[in-house]
């Protein structure tokens, strides 16, 4: 992970993760803004009660189909109790209306890191995408739709290209070429600037391709792909070692439920006073029992460690691809103000080619015309007198 | 030739020609300018000496092909007289230096009416052209110039129409099709522009159709050539004419000078007394001799009436043609005006097909877009919290 990031920010510092439950203020550290509110909005995981909470079976967990918000066999059993939580696919959300507000971490940004925490059934709802995987499928259609700008420019400067071969082609066409004087001067410099058109058409042809088709295409080159990879990857481990952790909780929570029963059997057995070897038998299963209590504690414990991991992860990551999709943005904002730079250069330059034929034209003169055919073809100005004897 | 003037210029009143000698007056009065300077340079034709005139064998004249200034067996003879005029191709000329000064009819104007006097020989040496034909020439020139420049203007209207298709084309390609948000907006505009230009390029080649090609291609319908012709077989008929009656002119000089020499030898029987019967022949002699002399003068007074005719066709008609030539440089320069301003409008106009593109790039906010995609595509704001017993 922290190759991959280096690679996108080498500046960016990565979460010490391990230390338990303060994850939620260590994810909030690389937050921008609002530290303070972010400290609020996460601290009530501390003073929460400590009710029976939603278990989800085993078998659902390793192949996370199932569904959020429903709810497991197991539950029914207890539903005296109030219920504060629900694991989904493993993460552990409050229940609406439960424990204490959560303020935005960016609130009025709409900062990708605020709203990708639920995962969701794909269209076909058979299977389900994580939040952090719609992001990187956006990255990935940025990438894709950069690529087909690119595309949509190449197109255009190979239209460039083909109308100034055909206007330098057919400026050098001999038509009309014997016009004479200075409307033949006219007729030429109006056949030269067919010339300077197809000039001002290349060079914009050629602009285009340095200037907006390569950075376009260039842009993020192919490492991009493999980097949302290793994000994909690191997430994606994150959550698998959550899920084998969750399995841990629960296999503690079933054996300390088996102790207790063992002690509460014995504890009867003590009272109608069957055997007087049952005092040892109670301190021994009692034993156990705090034994068992402690393992479920150690496994609760690991359980969260790594989901404030992911958390932490999912925070930094999620601002790392929204900063990406900003300078994406942002880059092709640019290079499409180059385009239209470029086309109105092109306009400019082109009515300059205009004017020298408009000067030419300016300059047309039947007259002197005359005088200069005249001075060449005349055959003899000697009038014919009468013929006399 | 009066319905074919009419044709070019309803107004033209035509040459009453038939009366003798004032015919060089006659063909002035046609000239807008300076008809006194016209006068005093066609004067001298009055006053001219009698000299022995340069003949011309028959079978020349008929073939037409003594070339310009040469001089005719018949002359050899006959050198002790100095010679004031000469006869090319059956037209009259003053030698150089002889007579009086001629001065320009259309002074500092460089008009054809005054440099198409003599024929000349064409590149080959062969035959001779008249100067009328390479009036002619220029005629039919300038019409195929024009045509090739209709022409020039087609291909160009060719070349819009394809570049047209070609943007119209790209601008409804699929590609980017789902960028989204503020960029998605400056992105389907961009290729909306494309559209937009392509309109433009199309106005401008259906103007150039035909606000320049058509009127290039329809000035001056067929019957300018067929108007041509009969310009030309009109003065070519003048020219036989004038070749005939000067063959009669070289028939009536012979008979002349054969009665004359019959009268001397009649005159010098009378003096060796040699019958007397020769008073009564002497007279009948000399009655034949005048005859033969009045024979001669009228048969150079209806040469002279032909050329001073063909004079008047040559200075009215030559002007005629000046005139279409004008008409003709205007009509090209006021359309090749045409074209240059169509280009300027369509410079203009395309610059206002990019300008929309450039206000929605400058909407472009990467903020306001990952807002619009976040709230359509969140899956769930609620964060983890702790798992507890």
């Amino acid at each position: 992970m922290s190759s991959t990031a280096s690679k996108l920010d080498p500046d960016r510092q990565l979460p010490s993760s391990g230390q338990r439950s303060s994850c939620y203020h260590k994810g909030l550290k690389y937050l921008t803004n609002s530290p303070k509110k972010a400290d609020r909005c996460s601290s009530r995981t501390k003073n929460g009660k400590f009710p029976d909470t939603t278990n989800t079976p085993l078998r659902n967990l390793a192949l996370c189909r199932k569904p959020p918000g429903s709810v497991s066999p197991a539950k029914r059993q207890i539903n005296e109790v109030k219920e504060t939580k629900t694991t989904v696919n493993c993460v552990t959300f409050p229940l609406p209306g439960e424990g204490p507000e959560q303020q935005l971490l960016k609130p009025n940004e709409w900062s990708y890191c605020d709203y990708f925490w639920a995962d969701k059934k794909d269209p076909q709802g058979t299977t389900h995408v994580t939040g952090f995987e719609v992001l990187l499928q956006k990255q990935l259609k940025g990438k894709q739709l950069q690529k087909e700008m690119a595309e949509f420019i190449h197109e255009r400067i190979k239209i460039e290209e083909e109308y100034a071969k055909n206007l330098s082609k057919l400026s050098l066409s001999p038509l009309a070429a014997q016009e004479e004087g200075t409307l033949g001067e006219a007729w030429t410099q109006l056949k030269k600037s067919l010339h300077d058109e197809a000039e001002v058409h290349l060079k914009f042809s050629n602009k285009l391709h340095t200037e907006v088709e390569k950075p376009l295409l260039t842009f993020r080159c192919d490492n991009f792909k493999k980097d949302l990879k290793k994000y994909d990857h690191h997430i994606a481990d994150i959550r698998k070692q959550l899920a084998s952790r969750f399995a841990g909780v629960e296999k503690a929570r079933k054996a300390l439920a088996d102790r207790q029963k063992d002690l509460e059997v014995k504890t009867q057995q003590l009272e109608i006073k069957l055997s007087n070897k049952t005092e040892e038998d109670i301190k021994k299963a009692r034993r156990k029992s705090t034994q068992a209590g402690d393992d479920l504690m150690r496994s609760l414990d690991l359980y969260n460690q790594t989901q404030s991991k992911w958390f932490e992860e999912m925070v930094t990551t999620s601002m790392e691809l929204e900063k990406l999709e900003v300078e994406r943005v942002e880059w092709i904002q640019q290079h499409l103000r180059q385009y239209t730079t470029l086309r109105h250069e092109t306009d400019m330059f082109n009515q300059s080619t205009v004017e020298p034929v408009d000067q030419l034209l300016q300059n047309v003169d039947p007259a002197k015309d005359r005088e200069l055919w005249v001075k060449e073809n005349k055959t003899g100005e000697v009038r014919p007198v009468d013929l006399d004897i």
